[in-house]
């Protein structure tokens, strides 16, 4: 593997459905399966999932961890990043990217779409936040329904 | 002055209109009649306005900057803090108050409502972000419509 | 006050002796009676020491907190900036200044000296560290053995 | 590879001496064939030549880079991670790791040292600072003076 991978985030919740966890970690799968790098916050639910996809595929996974202490990455993180910055590593996990693709997802999640949308890196949802402006909806979030177009459109999307 | 006083964010965006301006310039300055505190990102646009309309009154002012020159604060901006951290100083900003005000907005905006709603900070919006999940519209952001009730809401939404 | 007043730092350890508690405490008046504005990490031991000093003459006082609670903030300081992004703040509270006293201090102090030392922001030494590479002993702190020198040479290291 | 590889950190500065430079280059080739992953600051000099030497040897480099452009790291990490934080990605650059090599260094070494010895994660040093506290020379640092015994050192004080 190498910088020349392509890096995909997947973000969402730490609390997430039954659904939302299949679907995570069919992302995760499909990372992999495309030779991608998966991104994430190194902790639980969505990520734990996507994680847990990935390196059923022998995938690579970076977990940018929050807190202090290595241990509190899922048991999937390869590489995890202790940033001990809090939620401020929010904007790290978006940046490392060149895709996001969110699943769900609360707060945190809405943060780090921000990032990414003010970053110009492009952002792929399923089931996330709507967002709208005084004046319009806006339009920058890609909605997909499924795995496979979440992770056809984030490599698609990734120039090389 | 002390930290008795009451802190209030002002956030939006470095580009507005002149409506948002006048807003926000009105919002310092109710804000510093109720001898409340103003912080915000310490740049231009709606943050400028604020500090002028603060400073007016004679309030104080805390501009968290982005980058790492003071001087790249605003001229009404009392207290430059000089984080050195871009953009992630937005989650900064929100914390370091008690209420947050939001006029308008970009990304920017949105990742601070995000870490303001996460961290249990009312968000008081006017001609913000409208947010909705999946599921149903997020009530989160109290909606008003001009600068009076924007403040009168952030004071009583701040317990003593 | 406005970004017009000269701010300065003040770092060093939350446990210290009650020599470096007294040093730090007149260092804080001193800087109160320069009319200066006092920068420090808002919690305990020196830096709860020089804002007690620079209260008592009516001076200004910025503490930025490591962690997400302004309540962490020791009872002298004035304006707690809560980051949340904890020893990531040292650097912080060293670009907020123009000129940095240290009295003492252990490892956070030491990251702080490098960070200013690092932006070529002055540090005045009171029993504080000694720093050598491979070839030399690095002189690049100022050395003083008191609350008075150490402020005077702040002040005047500050150009206007 | 896996979070249970072990994770060594070698930091120092992007100009360095030919000397220097060999040292680091033989370092990260040490790291590889000992099956652990370089984590480093992502940039040229001590970084560059680090990293060029775990890729000759087959082996995974992570690059914590301080902007906000994957295109900063150099032609070696494997791993770019993009903080947006600026210097306050030293501090990641240390707690990611589980020792932590000094080769020379200036500043911003030194605020990695501090971090390091904060944190209570081993330093190892070739020809890097020196430090001594008002009372006694600074022994935390422990000193090598060659590219093998640095990262045997480092190995052996991971504990497993």
């Amino acid at each position: 593997m190498s910088a020349k991978n392509k890096f995909i985030a997947v973000i969402g919740n730490s609390k997430a459905s039954a659904h939302e966890i299949n679907l995570a970690e069919e992302i995760g799968r499909q990372i992999a399966k495309h030779g991608a790098i998966l991104v994430c916050g190194g902790l639980d639910g969505i990520m734990e999932a996507a994680c847990r996809g990935a390196v059923s595929e022998g995938g690579l996974t970076v977990g940018i961890l929050p807190g202090t202490n290595r241990n509190e990455a899922n048991a999937f993180v390869k590489i995890p990043i202790v940033t001990g910055i809090g939620w401020a590593r929010n904007m790290i996990v978006v940046k490392s990217a060149q895709a996001v693709i969110a699943v769900g997802g609360a707060y945190g999640t809405l943060t780090e779409i921000g990032y990414a949308l003010k970053s110009g890196i492009p952002v792929i949802g399923i089931d996330t936040w709507k967002l709208a402006t005084k004046k319009a909806v806006c339009e920058s979030i890609i909605r997909v329904d499924n795995a496979i177009d979440a992770v056809n459109t984030a490599i698609e999307m990734i120039s090389d």
